[in-house]
């Protein structure tokens, strides 16, 4: 691929991935992502001969990075200042995006995992990231339920969302955190 | 409204509590919550003149019941049983819907709730509802932290949910269980 084309690609991934954000599987049209990534149609099936669930299934993955870098940051001799930091972080995002951004995966994960293999295989590896690098941060500090807790803190961020966002309010992520302080 | 009238309504309430369940807001189509319903096109301004906003809003209202239910069912003797019962009852209801069918109101929540007030209303009064039905059970054990503890526990829940239903398995749900009965 020329790299003008590797260029094309990756915006087209970014403009998805902003928009999987948003709105989702079915809110995120085709057309919208070639006119927000300034692209020809015929780059779509280049790029991506397995159409939109290719494309989606890309940009899902493109969205690991920001949430797994906050967890390898994590200062493993107070995992429980670390958990806060990272539920600061995502309130603070969520807040700032008007009550929109929350978990970038979320809403495509509960939209099509059930039904569509290729955005769930996707999902289900960015997931397994990220409860990796909780996993990671948690035997280090040398407890017994490190990997069941590396679930349950995910679960907590990943609720804590859901219920943040559909109050509009940061009290549910506040609770989150802590109880979160009281278990680790 | 006639007796008929009535029972138009509730029958397209429930084809539109179904459908959001499975495919969100994006992915449930008027046209297909009328021939669900059974329901000629008149009927829907008729009784939902705010269109697919309110409709969606009546069947967000509706999904209350199930867990509201059994949250309420729950022996406040033994909360950590309780907590584990719920979670196996959603798991088994996740699994038997081929992994589709997970939190009822979740993804509409995180497609709309930034955008749509009508429909954010009516997912934050179900999600109070539930954490109400929580705080009730917990504040009956006697425990100072009841308020933080349901919210963490309902948050639990819709993550677990979510990492079962990208994951398609039950093994997150296991976890959190397990790390709830230690809170328990």
């Amino acid at each position: 691929m020329s790299a003008k084309g590797a260029e094309t690609k990756q915006r087209m991934i970014e403009a998805t991935r902003a928009s999987i954000e948003r709105r989702g599987y079915f809110g995120t049209g085709l057309n919208q992502i070639l006119a927000d990534s300034d692209t020809p149609r015929g780059s779509l099936y280049f790029h991506f001969p397995g159409g939109k669930d290719e494309l989606v299934a890309a940009a899902v993955t493109r969205s690991t990075g920001s949430i797994e870098a906050a967890i390898q940051a994590a200062d493993i001799t107070d995992p429980a200042a670390a958990f806060t930091g990272l539920i600061t972080l995502l309130g603070d995002r969520l807040e700032e995006s008007g009550w929109v951004c929350g978990c970038p995966i979320a809403t495509v994960a509960l939209e099509v995992a059930g039904e569509n293999d290729t955005v769930q295989r996707a999902c289900a590896e960015v997931y397994d990231r990220w409860t990796q690098a909780l996993r990671v941060v948690l035997r280090a500090t040398g407890r017994a339920d490190a990997d069941d807790l590396a679930v349950a803190l995910l679960a907590l961020v990943e609720g804590g969302l859901v219920l943040a966002q559909a109050q509009r309010s940061r009290a549910p992520l506040d609770s989150v955190s802590r109880v979160a302080r009281t278990m680790l």
